[in-house]
């Protein structure tokens, strides 16, 4: 069984039944049914009017988002693990036209309004030096911790007191839904965040995220970038259509549960072995290498993460059933 | 019935049936068994060592290819009607750090060694100026017509000879092999061609075209540029699998043939309406605007190109039985 | 003699002057009493508040001009023979990001609000292709043409009428000011003009142009991009006080006016050799490669201007002594 | 009496005397007879061949130089302090198209290879991060710090094992030499570096910087680089004879003698008010707020660095003269 990565996992078959859905002829681009749905949708989802683009990456949520709220000659505060910084092979500096990522540091991956204000603290305010124009953090972090309503409120509000941007990268949103039982409103654009960048393909999707702005205006020369970006697919319905069906009915709350519940099941046996909490479904053990190559001989494979640590990422489709025996081999060591 | 464009037709049943065949855990990114068997099959295909990299959008595989052959500071030589001057939302400019497209003239999109060696010519040779790097041709053109083998090699000859790269646009390739009946390598790398824009979209694919580079050694740093453009999708496998599907039992050539008689038997409807000799699976014909409306009414849907001219494009599950109709009321006009 | 470029000609000893009175400590940048006071020198020699940033080159003038009126997605208009299109290296496209020129005709490289909106016509105003976001005119233009102040005002119509930026190339400011004898604000910001590069090196100075602005909003981060582009000289006083000597007395008026005579005694010589009306500083003939190598038997250099033609350029410090010897070897051919 | 900066300093007597010796006309750009010296004589300086180009700013001759070693993608490992991190308005990202820069740490803004190797390899080699192609180094450090060939030497080594170009700012790199008394070719090309950036302008020049390639075909496409960066003077003759002035007669080695003998004269005076040690031509002192406003009071100007800490430069103009009442005075407090 393998814990590598929820980017690897299968998709889900309603997923796939929605592009066989979309298999006629329609409007190429962005001009089919299901892409024309999906400002609406996703509007409806947040109770608030948004425009909400398709991209094939979350990277390119990611970027584009970034673009729209931090100039080339500008900079994005964001913890020094953060995908953007280290997982997006300098693309956040390629859309930016050269934005200046300014690193910050917090337990878990996860930044606080306290650490910002002090990152951005030391950087003087004269031409000299690049300005900070947004921030971005990541809920679910990268090391599976999530951000409660306030604590993105708290964010939000010294990022708009200052005049910055604010990005939630959403790549595990689901995830982080789930795990603080919030509503979705409350953790982002209640909280003050502009743009996210919400994840599907780690959570049951094949190709398609969605980038959404709660301000339309943000989004006003979007479009032209995701076409400059030559992430305008021809074929734009099977993008759409991924999303739409993720969203009906909720599947993507569905998904997202079994990838928690999944991830608690093993923290539960891991005991003192974790070196973060586990809020989402991502599970970081602390395991000698004998015992890393005692649990891959058993037929569990994971990514190494630095010395003595291990990465297991709990997908969707890994329920209790998947889990256990994973669960039992750590509790074993 | 749409004839707008071929990228708007459905996927081919064995191209959705390939992504199903896929949808089981595998490696993330491009290090799953489908994509990384695409240089070895290409390379089969074309019967010389290529490097073989799945992209998401033609213009995703032009602008690749062109920043392999061309400098921020250099340019690229190509018709004014090419698609990565006119249809690319300025792509090529964002991917290349800001190249220049020297723009050639020539009838139905096509260039020849000598207007392009013009072209050149009027460019001082000193640091004032910026100096060509590249030549770019689309091969079938913008407007239906083939490149023949010794026409692609006689650009091929000056470009080298020049010190130039030399870049393919085969968004429909599949249509230009069918009609000149060449061979896939005499058509390009024994012309010259240093990459190629491998088109599979718009002949029944979903989300895949292919970038080939005839001189490995151009995509040395390929694989970084496509993640850092934000296009190294998580699920890799689903592109690579749409492309090896295609490839089997040269699928790829029955869509393009089926394209390219639909479009003749158009063409041979038209008469002297064509405005461009009819190659490949595009038709523009000439007719008034009340001709265009009386063709509407009956159900035939088409672009607007210009006062007093139409485009028809023929796609891949649009055969006989669907253009006859179309055909005779050409005929009746 | 040489008539190369006015580029190349001698300082003036009222500037090189100005740099000895500059030589003593002050604050480093922009924060010395010369640079501080442009603004207010400029909008009183314009009669408006405009802001004003001294800049090294004509290239950095008009680059950092079109960055802050075209985003990196957008277009600019401008002539075909443009310095901003054929003589900058592709600095347009390196500060803009990648933004594309749109080129344009016009005898003597002159446009017209007709021949841009043409241009503008052509283009799609969709995603694929890439906006007009700006025009830009050079005057006195690279033909030595001058716009008056109607002509320019007729383009500024329809430039904001269609929302775009207006961007002058003025490195030959003085000498279209001085032939057309129109006031600067009837030939600027009366007339549309939003951004203007002001020439001061062609005109006797050494190393120092200026970038005008007469919307301040439109400045708002130009110093912000000069920074970044390196421009941001430590001892920028030396080229705020070249600039406010120029001013002095209207010395700037003075040289062009030299100039300008003497290319026209030229003129009057060469008769119907000349290409283009001779209406500021530049003289284009009609020359036989016998006659050129006639006249630089004689001693009399210039730039061989494609086939059968020559540029002569007159220089400020050119006055009636240098060029009567070359006007009657040119009538004497 | 003020110790902002050296780069606020007057212009020294010889260079202003070299501006009006070049004061003829003579080729435009960079083919005058003082620029076309340059190469020559900065190779018989350095005892080797190399391409001499002047620049205007330090910022210019940085940023150049990094492109010519770090593709778009790549990065640059430099010290947190560097003036390429924090004091160039991101002209570093702008020029290379977006490379990251990576921070190391060390005392005094010095780094040692040991820092380096131990930064880089917190990278992992694979194409989701951004991949260091390159070291940057400033001699004399931000904070006053030299290097000495041997430290030079060890990075140069580790540069070249791990296939990186290796960059010198050398802003101060008079003072450095002076400073280690070490020759100019031990000091870098013979400890591995491959682009130096030579400053004048902070020590007594007025706008003219050089960039020295010790590995010539580095510098393949800087001249274009330059232009496409509106670096290209057209007269460019004014920024070879200021250098070529400042290297008659080791001009240049006399004005840094005196900046460094006056910082030492300081520093003697300041006791264990130093912050670091004072090895070039900068002294840093622990200042109470009171303290600072007593200095002041007495007519000495100068930087607050951060709380509690005060930075003065000693220019080439401030001789025992000028430092001794400031010596006292610190001495006094």
């Amino acid at each position: 069984m393998r814990f590598f990565s929820d980017n690897a996992a299968p998709v889900h078959a309603k997923v796939m039944e929605a592009l066989h859905a979309a298999n006629h002829q329609d409007t190429a681009y962005d001009g089919d049914r299901w892409s024309k749905r999906l400002d609406e949708r996703f509007s409806e989802l947040f109770g608030t009017e948004v425009r909400a683009l398709w991209v094939p990456t979350g990277t390119a949520a990611n970027c584009l988002a970034l673009t729209a709220l931090c100039p080339p000659h500008g900079g994005v505060i964001c913890h020094r693990d953060a995908h953007i910084q280290n997982d997006e092979g300098g693309a956040p500096e390629f859309y930016t036209h050269g934005a200046k990522l300014y690193l910050a540091d917090g337990e878990g991956a996860k930044l606080s309004a306290e650490i910002i204000a002090q990152t951005a603290d030391l950087i003087a305010n004269d031409v000299h030096r690049v300005q900070p124009h947004a921030v971005s953090i990541t809920n679910a972090t990268e090391y599976g911790l999530v951000y409660k309503p306030d604590e993105v409120a708290a964010i939000g509000e010294l990022a708009h007191a200052r005049g910055w941007g604010f990005h939630m990268d959403g790549a595990r949103f689901a995830n982080a839904v789930v795990s603080t039982g919030a509503g979705v409103a409350d953790l982002t654009w209640k909280a003050g965040v502009d743009a996210l960048s919400f994840g599907f393909v780690k959570n049951g999707g094949m190709s398609a995220e969605v980038l959404v702005f709660f301000k339309p205006e943000l989004a006003a020369y979007t479009p032209q970038r995701r076409k400059r970006a030559a992430l305008l697919f021809s074929k734009g319905r099977f993008l759409a259509a991924q999303v739409l069906a993720h969203l009906d009915g909720d599947l993507w709350l569905e998904c997202a549960r079994g990838a928690n519940e999944g991830a608690a099941l093993l923290a539960q046996a891991a005991g003192d072995r974790l070196v973060h909490a586990v809020e989402a479904n991502e599970v970081f053990l602390r395991v000698t290498p004998q015992e890393a190559a005692s649990l891959r001989a058993k037929g569990f494979d994971f990514y190494d993460w630095g010395p003595g640590e291990a990465r297991f990422v709990v997908s969707w489709d890994q329920g209790a059933d998947v889990i256990r025996p994973l669960a039992e081999a750590v509790r074993a060591l």
